[in-house]
């Protein structure tokens, strides 16, 4: 009988619970023996819960206890998650987490002191929620050098975009219906919508390719706010969807790019189909060429199984797993990391004539014009280039009110 | 320094030597020490290649060796294959196979070996080529219960049938070009095109899934031979796409059913849009949902890659990372696995005037009449209904061509 302990008694770590009861026969023969939640950490009081006797307010009480392995944080933030884990790794314990921004913070960190106290920090929940990503990465892709990685992982804003195309909502309408869902935090839906869980899940699945830690501080990151009805249309027009793309390109001579954006994605690529809340990764291998892992993204049981599934790892493996699920500690550096690539663009521009892009904007064509707006597709051009070209619509005395870069196919 | 030994230098073999040498840094690192071909087993001549010095004729040179601890079986077949791959796990060395006719001839005989031995038994590149299946399905998906799987699993067919569609090509012309790209072989293409490809690959994700050992005998399995250029319009007319689909289902009260078959795929089901050689499989876990991995089949570099992430998994994990990629054995069953499900259906019939088709076929609708054939859609029927309905039009003097069940959406 293997104990395991749940710190957070949140939507994810009750799943966790729930996953373990539900599936113990099958989670029992693909452990090795049975696994039994001995204890649940959580400030709050759960005395009229039915299992209330598992319920604990001290991380000390887990840690007392030798016969607990594993422990899994599901507490979501850094404040308490952080300094928990630490002491977990620290006291020989291994740590399954579903936590994004732990990960995304202090990765190379955590890494570190579980591979020093021989044992496993495993993360497959935090990207793409139950979605197979970071395994299959790491492990399936082992061979292979991985040099490129655009991904929809975040399910609300993909949720929001789908019914904006499908029903041509407005940002607003559609973000009001996420929120009565359940999908949208409806205090501030600022982590979904301007792309900071986003960031946190690129940001990882960088550190993961590239082999050093990539911070979500230096990710240029734009959300999907200023995405209106006429560019739903106009992308419709071009024969492409509008997604908020999590995106990775080594580039060369390590010149690493790296960004969250709203993003032109043409029909023929596979990501324009991915819809609802729904999350896809498309992840370039050299030896293998692409690969799309593809999935619904959040939710309670299917995270709860993602972290169940590492629980079991961790049992079985111990620290031995992780020489490829691994990365080194770098310093943070100033600024954003640049990306050098050309792109098709396209651009949503107010009081200035149509009839005038080409001369501004360069080679490309008007997609359409209403309200005294003008949406134009670029040919191609650098995003210093985009910026010279938002600089000379501003002297003509207009604006440019969104700019969309166009994935490759 | 880790050795070990490639048996079989056909396409994936010497792939497998390419990717060990062209990513050897990042394959070391993964593995936590560098990764050595010591041995390649072949009855041919390689007296002219670079690589003279490795080769042997020998197995028992491979296994007189103490240094060599995986060994990579890519020979085929299971004439030679098979006793030997016993041999090797016997003699404690774990085993990494692209052979799919082996494993679901074997699987569960091998996989029992392995254990017994202490070794592992892997095969992540016999289903998908490159594509991670196998191990995100037994390891990411440990906390689930998989209760169905549909895949395009085989690319050849894959190919043809786009072909089909895109270009109107026959069933003959689309072989023609497959054989002329290397995609289906000169000789004898009925592997692909009959099914048997596929058939094997179901087997081993559907004994995966129940775990116990499904015969490829046992599974009913049809090819795209009898696809027209008519079939092809009228699923476009369906608003759907003909694909060959592996599929499996656990049923109710352990009635799994299993089998490979061409099937009228709509076009709101995300394998209908899995075109050229690209491979998909869904599979439904019960606290997951729907996860979907799709890349391209087969190929020498990307299967030979999948082939090396298990050596690395081999010489990292030894035999612990298999509880959960097993399976029992099972006696052969008589005959093939039932299938009781209700579908939707597509029927051409020849020799019977499309009127009578309601009648004579239950409640659908007529999709095209041409050169003297009809295609009825047939809203709801049995497999045993199907084979009625056939006697029916045979009594009538006429004659089912074709009959594709439609995969729900």
């Amino acid at each position: 009988m293997a104990k395991i302990a749940i710190m957070g008694f949140g939507t994810v770590g009750s799943g966790v619970l729930e996953v373990c009861r539900r599936n113990a026969a099958s989670i029992a023969r693909r452990a090795g023996e049975p696994v039994e939640v001995k204890y649940i950490l959580d400030v709050r009081d759960f005395s009229d819960s039915p299992d209330a006797a598992l319920f604990t307010k001290s991380l000390d009480t887990i840690l007392a206890d030798p016969e607990v392995k594993v422990v899994v944080e599901t507490i979501g933030g850094t404040k308490f998650a952080y300094p928990y884990v630490r002491q977990c790794l620290e006291s020989g314990r291994s740590v399954c987490t579903s936590n994004k921004e732990m990960v995304a913070t202090y990765g190379a960190e955590l890494l570190a002191l579980a591979r020093e106290h021989g044992v496993a920090f495993l993360f497959e929940a935090s990207v793409g929620g139950g979605t197979p990503i970071i395994t299959p990465m790491h492990q399936c892709l082992a061979a292979n050098h991985i040099s490129r990685i655009q991904g929809i992982v975040n399910g609300t804003t993909n949720f929001m975009l789908t019914k904006m195309k499908r029903e041509n909502m407005s940002f607003e309408e559609a973000l009001k219906i996420a929120q009565q869902l359940g999908y949208a935090e409806t205090k501030d839906p600022g982590d979904d919508v301007d792309g900071r869980d986003a960031c946190r899940k690129i940001a990882i699945l960088a550190s993961l390719a590239c082999g050093h830690h990539v911070y979500p501080d230096n990710i240029s990151t734009r959300g999907i706010r200023d995405i209106t009805v006429t560019d739903v249309k106009a992308a419709e027009k071009l024969d492409s969807a509008i997604k908020l793309i999590a995106w990775y390109d080594e580039g060369t001579d390590s010149q690493m790019a790296v960004g969250v954006e709203p993003m032109l994605v043409p029909n023929s690529n596979q990501l324009a189909g991915v819809d609802d809340v729904f999350n896809a990764v498309l992840m370039q291998g050299d030896m293998l060429g692409d690969v799309v892992f593809y999935g619904k993204g959040a939710g309670k049981l299917p995270t709860a199984s993602a972290v169940v599934a590492d629980v079991i790892d961790a049992l079985k493996d111990g620290v031995k797993v992780h020489d490829s699920l691994f990365w080194k500690p770098a310093p943070k550096r100033e600024g954003l990391v640049k990306d050098p690539g050309t792109y098709a663009w396209y651009i949503r521009v107010r009081g200035v004539a149509a009839a005038l892009l080409p001369n501004v904007a360069g080679p490309g064509h008007v997609v359409l014009e209403e309200n005294g707006e003008a949406a134009y597709r670029i040919d191609a051009a650098t995003v210093d280039q985009i910026e010279e070209i938002r600089g000379k619509i501003r002297v003509l005395g207009g604006e440019v009110a969104l700019v969309l870069k166009q994935l490759a196919d």
